[in-house]
């Protein structure tokens, strides 16, 4: 355990030249055991594992486009984000990894005890087996702090979840990469740019949140729904096409890009790693064109924080809408900025709560940073149309204690407030 | 309002002769309206609403067989099931409908305020409006005690759903057909077969219970992980095929049935009504082959009841598992009875706490009964395998406020212990 920070972080300096870790852009067409199937041009593994490029053809009335279609990532295995906590003195602390993915900016980042997909734990890889995986699977001895499966990116991924887990424990042996860390010091690293990786983020959204009560019976009964409300309103149809059937992406040899130049790339990379299951390997990453802004609106209410969360569709996204912030998008892709877009923009600086740019897992997704902030919006902003709602910390995190129902970017989010000094919630 | 249930008895018996409703069984090939497609034989209205008989094929690890094929009804639109409910003296009255619909048994039964399919309050029917309908579409003046989109039989039907709605309003005028009901008038009506339907049935599960709690944070999380591992640990795969190639089932003009007459048959009916936003139609039905069993096993610990809840796969269900009841079968469908069925049919006399036959939505369903029992094990079972957990009641009804985690069979049960004179709880 570090003392103070900078002790950690003399120890990730180290880590970080400890992990030879190369990254080469090579043509989509000759990434190593991936192919493209000849009739569809879905991008498959020889082996069948892993996940898959295929095209999705959505229809909506719930999005700026009514119709489009787009290739997406398959992944129908729900893989294993976990983390170990463990109590000394009653101060929590976290077991968190070095960890290195071609898509990361920074290569390494700070990810959760264990991060390992389906293929990865059932040794797919033929590599090392996982440490710490025991802990998350049962019989399990420890105590269930979270175990919930969550939904993930909804532009880039159909219907992908993967299980996030906190287990208590009693004490575990510190293998190279690992360190714990505080509760005081996770929440000086979510200060950090890019940082603390996704995985670790979605994973300590389940954290419970001390000493707080999500309200009445009728509280909740008002926000659920909102919710169903929501996914009565509108219309979600997708259908599965031919990845070659995808209208306005343009194909080379090199990569799969919007003929606007907007959205994402499929690219591919071949990676040569030192202290990985393998030690190289091929494959696909998708390259979002442009960093994408992830913001919540906050108020106080009788002293209490409140955030505006939105009803969001997503291509992806498992039923019809989602729990997202009260902003989400990448600017580049617009032509007018989405609502609340000037709120977060034209805050003045003692309003902002949190500011940093993090980005997402850096093993599917190629340096895809979001600016996750969160805005005092100063005013009781009380109708804000029947797509958004007010709740409270708590009771965001009632709600995302059961899964497909508050997305990634939110839960984000909220394990960045979570992360806080008390002070800021 | 009655005061005694006599008054009650008295009215639905008049009721029941004001409604002019005759139900005959007509070959499926001859459903006015109603054609198979010829190349897949799938069974569709030719307007393409309302629903669809369909193939399916199923392959899982947690089911008796490994992999099957059947019909099943498809039908996309969520449909609202809506009870209005007015507080007078702080009592609680329900407004409940006398509804006829083809499969009942009966014909007539105690249905919701409003029980419309999309199709219906859209008028595709071209019928008359849905009473009441108002009171529960956006922007509605009344209390939300209860919106939550549930689903429904995953043996018979495909990713089905309905908004599940109780809405507190001060007072409406009561229509023909329909009539206030109070708690304890409901609670009696529970005890009679085949009265109060489905569609009331799951509505009501979602009534608060009175000054319960669900418990701390950490026994919420124990048994989330609990679902959360049952859904990791089994696989669903789930494709349609067309209804002219599911195996076993034998076609004639008459229905299609199971090879050893097990299962359901799909069968045809023309309807004569006299109070319908039609007068009469034709429509296929899906008729079981036998009486089901769906029950409940309970303990007392530290004088409070727990109810033995089970993780459960169907073919239409929405995710690999929900959470069923202890029981649920149809008796003939199996060669050996599932397990606890011994301790649901040899209980003596004064173990049983509810036991009731009601029947399955008379919309989709011919004279579907289920008996619905609930006994005290008079043990403390503790480990029933890791299909199986314990919760209280309040847990239960927790987490059926949140769409697809307690399947329909269940929240019947929860219904009625929702809706038992309290000692019973």
């Amino acid at each position: 355990m570090f003392q103070h920070i900078a002790e950690f972080h003399d120890w990730w300096s180290f880590r970080k030249q400890a992990h030879p870790f190369h990254v080469t852009q090579v043509p989509l067409d000759r990434l190593n055991g991936w192919s493209a199937d000849r009739e569809t041009g879905t991008i498959r593994h020889h082996s069948g594992r892993f996940f898959s490029v295929e095209g999705l053809e959505v229809s909506t009335d719930h999005a700026i486009a009514e119709e489009w279609s787009q290739p997406i990532i398959d992944q129908p295995e729900a893989g294993i984000l976990g983390i170990l906590v463990k109590r000394v003195r009653g101060v929590p602390y976290f077991l968190m990894q070095a960890k290195a993915e071609p898509g990361n900016v920074g290569v390494v980042q700070l990810s959760p005890t264990v991060q390992a997909t389906k293929s990865n734990y059932s040794r797919v890889h033929q590599g090392k087996a996982v440490p710490y995986l025991k802990h998350f699977l049962a019989p399990r001895r420890g105590r269930i702090l979270s175990d919930v499966l969550q939904s993930e990116q909804g532009a880039w991924f159909l219907h992908k979840r993967n299980r996030n887990m906190i287990i208590e424990v009693d004490d575990v042996e510190v293998l190279d990469d690992f360190c714990w860390l505080s509760r005081e010091q996770l929440s000086e690293l979510f200060a950090v740019d890019n940082l603390v990786n996704m995985d670790s983020r979605t994973v300590l959204a389940g954290y419970p949140l001390p000493g707080t009560s999500a309200g009445t019976h009728n509280d909740t009964a008002s926000l659920l729904s909102w919710f169903t409300e929501a996914k009565s309103r509108y219309r979600l149809d997708r259908r599965r096409i031919p990845l070659n059937a995808v209208k306005k992406w343009v194909w080379s040899p090199e990569s799969i890009r919007h003929e606007d130049d907007r959205f994402f790339s499929v690219i591919g990379v071949d990676v040569v790693a030192g202290n990985r299951e393998v030690t190289g390997w091929s494959q696909p990453l998708l390259a979002p064109r442009h960093r994408g802004l992830v913001a919540l609106l906050t108020r106080r209410v009788d002293g209490q924080l409140q955030v505006l969360m939105r009803a969001l569709t997503q291509a992806g996204t498992h039923d019809i809408v989602e729990i997202g912030p009260t902003v989400q998008c990448a600017l580049g892709n617009h032509s007018e900025p989405p609502a609340f877009v000037e709120h977060v923009l034209a805050a003045p600086r003692e309003r902002i709560l949190f500011d940093t740019v993090h980005s997402e897992e850096g093993g599917r997704f190629y340096h895809a940073e979001n600016r996750y902030v969160v805005v005092d919006s100063g005013e009781l902003l009380d109708d804000a149309g029947p797509d958004f709602t007010w709740m409270t910390l708590p009771q965001l995190a009632e709600i995302a204690r059961y899964g497909n129902h508050v997305n990634v970017e939110a839960r984000n989010l909220l394990a960045c407030l979570i992360f806080q000094p008390s002070e800021g919630r």
